[in-house]
């Protein structure tokens, strides 16, 4: 019962299985670190967008991600929720408060890995080879007598002994793995290297048809996507991607690119998965019309910007759509045929409510776009509506996207900005006022100058909060168009060489950027607690 | 003589020329627009950086191109610059004006293009195949009559019936092309078919050995780079990309990703190249050291941000080089190999000057830099210099170059700012007074309220400049780190739905994102006077 994937892809070799990372290898981006409640809040949208497996965090890691992982499981998990996967190193404790911390999901998975390459073996692991085989063996059984749906992936399989791998693998699938995982590490494979590594897999293991081959890679050289999708081509029938990409370095397999591509090129991706080249039925289970909104929110909470010329989720991918040559598009639609921008939830930015738009209004739209909030979050994002209409026209569903992530971000809130004013232009001194209130009900102000407004503000700030802290980043990125837009501020500080994200929104970007100063800090002090507790996270596959 | 790199390519058939078309097909991104010194300012960079071919642009679309094209060929064009290369449709006139605009430089090409694929020929030319053959026969031979490198495009290659595009190709080269472009134009090619695309051209036309095949590609599923590696195994040398992978919607093909990839996996591509696998030649002619610098010059001056996870040149592609896991990674180099990131020249931003560095010591670090001044362009910079020194501590190279992507932006200064003040805050109504210079010298001022500083400053500016335009995105980053970093505003605003660009930079960013609008205010002057001279640029290729 609990292996319903390993089941149903025994029973469906044609359907490519969409495993997302965003949680846990696209967190591992310098400075996109989530706090549990956004955390949820991405996961509710995954299992929204129809992904198959979320993985959630890597358990043993930080009692952060053992308390996401396990929330995530006990909320999203539901019986046709997709399975929830944590990430465990082979080793017995990472294994066990694993399992303890997905336990909660109706499909649970634990996705243990070690490394096959002699580099890794030597340098890292300073084992042998007949050792590794003993550990998978029996890490593998070991994890098994917890769940049945058992992820297995080796390591730097891109620079391994071939014969080597094969002998793990098969070692994993008869100790009870039900999914095999190959990861480029470095991101240094092609398209080509990549499908024969597949293909040997597949011809070489014994056992190889009682598991789903599943691909995991990196985008040092911009070829991710290209190796997933000839990876497909090769057998591979799941795909680890993160949204928008993210993840260390150069990031992940896009989830969007790699969706999109095979729905597109549907007829070409047919055949290499036993279907009739012109059969409609999807690739993938992804609801398409959600891969839009899943992007903004993850790019919001991330605090990871997309580029305008991204493919997929660009602001220019589909700028023919966006009312500026719709008639040229419109004319040409058969000599430059692109994806239909509403097969990605692009056309949905209504302008859905204004002043006069009352509770329940605001209500029904926030279900419409998949917020169902209890009624305290929807008393305060009702006032912040109310607010913002006051000195906005007409409120779009970004605006009320970006309401809702807003107050995603705030549990810790260890400070809490009161007062900001500020007075600067080309010839006065930027000068600002500021008050802060302290977790014990205090309240401090305290007058700054700067070169700007904003390291005015900052300069208070930082003299009200004494938390020592280096401003990495600053940005601000306008949320809809129009002159009244509000103004979304991401920040990254640095703090004992850690990296601490802040975002914030409103229509006055000095007030956005010191809201989120202050979320900053605030995460600052809640984790600069907790990283002794636990090892720190190090970079895996 | 004029066609040095057809002579070179027939004798090195193991060299990649890479062609850029960022000024091209690059500048075609909405919003990405412009004007000739910026235009000049790449152009020169692009030369540092040692591209083979600059596609300068399209000189017949506009006398704005026109006139770039023309610049560029005669300042860049020089002995032992690059190839200046210009667009032209198959058509007298447009041949004969980009063999006007090309004629300075020393090195010369026109790059011709018709469309070979029956739905275009039935819906876009609405003629006969026979046709087409006449017109490339005839055009490609006029066009021959100007300059000896001529490159020919089948536009929508890849829908085309391969018979009759094999046929066009021969006809061509008969008739006198250098170089052949088969271009992805709806980006939808998988790197497989492209492969087979151009193995196929290799094949099947006889007369193949008298001409370079070229590739040309969009990113609208992510799969532009890989594509063109897939081209190069099969005997493409030569690639169409743009810095950044900016362009029409998800952009072109990335050049950093493209050269890196090539040169990081040197002894996968050597024997595809007719080169032993462990040979050390470059495969192209790219300075890597200057990829990071054109890479910010281009997203500067273009407006197009590059996200962080972006392969090569995001902020976080040598995340592990920026201080925070360098312990890890210098234990681990061998284990998790990543490019060097001095590769790219992205370990040279010095701390080189403050605020009692003379004009001589600001001059030296320019030229060290690549950046060659006039007395009045340096006079400018070190005023601008030294009031940036006197806000902030240490003025980085990064500063310096901010400083003088700024300067390349105010040719056409119809508007001056003079004086921008302003007051805001979380209880207060932002306020914002503002001087605007105009072109006769007449001083306006204005005092507006708003949603915030931003929009209060825009609305004095929008009263006082009465000219109609929305605001259609804001964006701002800092340049460095640091409290008190110097902010980079861009912003687009849209008139009679074209997209302008304005960018500006100051430690203050209320200064910046004035100063941004007052820039974007005066390309729209500009801009929106030469628009009805010439037919609109068209989508291409």
């Amino acid at each position: 019962m609990f292996s319903l994937v390993g089941t149903i892809m025994a029973k469906d070799p044609s359907r490519v299985l969409i495993f997302d990372t965003t949680l846990r290898d696209g967190e591992q981006s310098p400075g996109a670190s989530l706090n549990l409640e956004e955390k949820l809040a991405i996961a509710q949208q995954l299992a929204r967008l129809k992904v198959d497996v979320i993985e959630a965090g890597f358990p043993f890691s930080s009692s952060g991600d053992f308390n996401a992982v396990q929330r995530i499981a006990d909320t999203i998990g539901t019986e046709d929720g997709p399975v929830i996967c944590g990430l465990a190193r082979a080793a017995e404790k990472d294994i066990k408060t694993c399992a303890e911390a997905v336990a909660p999901a109706i499909h649970r998975r634990i996705h243990t890995f070690i490394a096959t390459s002699d580099i890794h073996l030597k340098h890292k692991l300073r084992k042998q080879r007949s050792d590794v085989l003993k550990i998978v063996n029996d890490m593998v059984a070991y994890a098994r007598s917890f769940v049945d749906d058992i992820e297995f992936s080796c390591e730097d399989a891109g620079r391994s002994d071939p014969d080597f791998m094969y002998e793990v693998i098969q070692t994993a699938i008869e100790a009870g793995a039900t999914t095999i995982n190959v990861p480029d590490t470095v991101g240094y494979t092609t398209p080509a290297e990549f499908g024969d590594l597949i293909s040997g897999i597949n011809l070489n293991v014994p056992n190889i048809d009682k598991a789903i081959i599943s691909v995991h890679g990196h985008n040092d050289l911009g070829l991710a996507v290209a190796n997933f999708l000839e990876a497909i081509k090769n057998g591979a029938r799941q795909l680890e991607c993160t949204i928008n990409g993210i993840g260390e370095r150069a990031g992940n397999a896009s989830l969007e690119e790699l969706v999109m591509a095979m729905h597109v090129r549907r007829s070409y991706f047919n055949p290499f998965l036993g279907r009739t080249a012109d059969s409609t039925q999807p690739l993938t289970n992804i609801c398409t019309k959600e891969i839009y909104k899943t992007s903004r929110l993850v790019s919001n909470l991330t605090g990871m910007t997309v580029q305008p010329n991204k493919a997929i989720v660009g602001a220019n991918a589909f700028a023919h759509e966006s009312g500026i040559h719709q008639d040229g598009v419109l004319k040409n639609r058969l000599t430059y045929e692109i994806i239909d921008a509403r097969t990605i939830g692009l056309a949905d930015n209504r302008i859905s409510l204004g002043k006069l738009s009352g509770r329940s209004a605001v209500r029904a739209r926030l279900e419409e776009l998949g917020y169902t909030l209890n009624q305290e979050d929807l008393n305060d994002a009702f006032s912040r509506f109310k607010e913002l209409a006051d000195r906005k026209r007409e409120i779009t569903d970004r605006d009320l996207e970006a309401i809702i992530s807003e107050q995603v971000q705030q549990p810790e809130a260890f400070y809490t900005l009161k007062l900001v004013q500020v007075s600067c232009g080309s010839t006065l001194r930027p000068t600002a006022t500021v008050t802060l209130q302290l977790a014990d009900g205090t309240e401090l102000t305290k007058a700054s100058i700067g070169t700007g407004p904003v390291d005015a503000v900052y300069q208070a700030l930082n003299h009200l909060a004494q938390v020592p802290n280096e401003l990495v980043e600053f940005s601000v990125k306008s949320v809809t168009e129009g002159i009244d837009a509000m103004g979304e501020v991401t920040i990254r500080l640095r703090h004992q060489n850690v990296l601490y994200s802040g975002h914030a929104a409103d229509t006055d970007i000095v007030v956005a950027a010191a809201q989120a100063f202050v979320n900053a800090l605030n995460r600052l002090v809640a984790g600069s607690k907790s990283i002794t507790l636990h090892p720190q996270k190090t970079e895996i596959l």
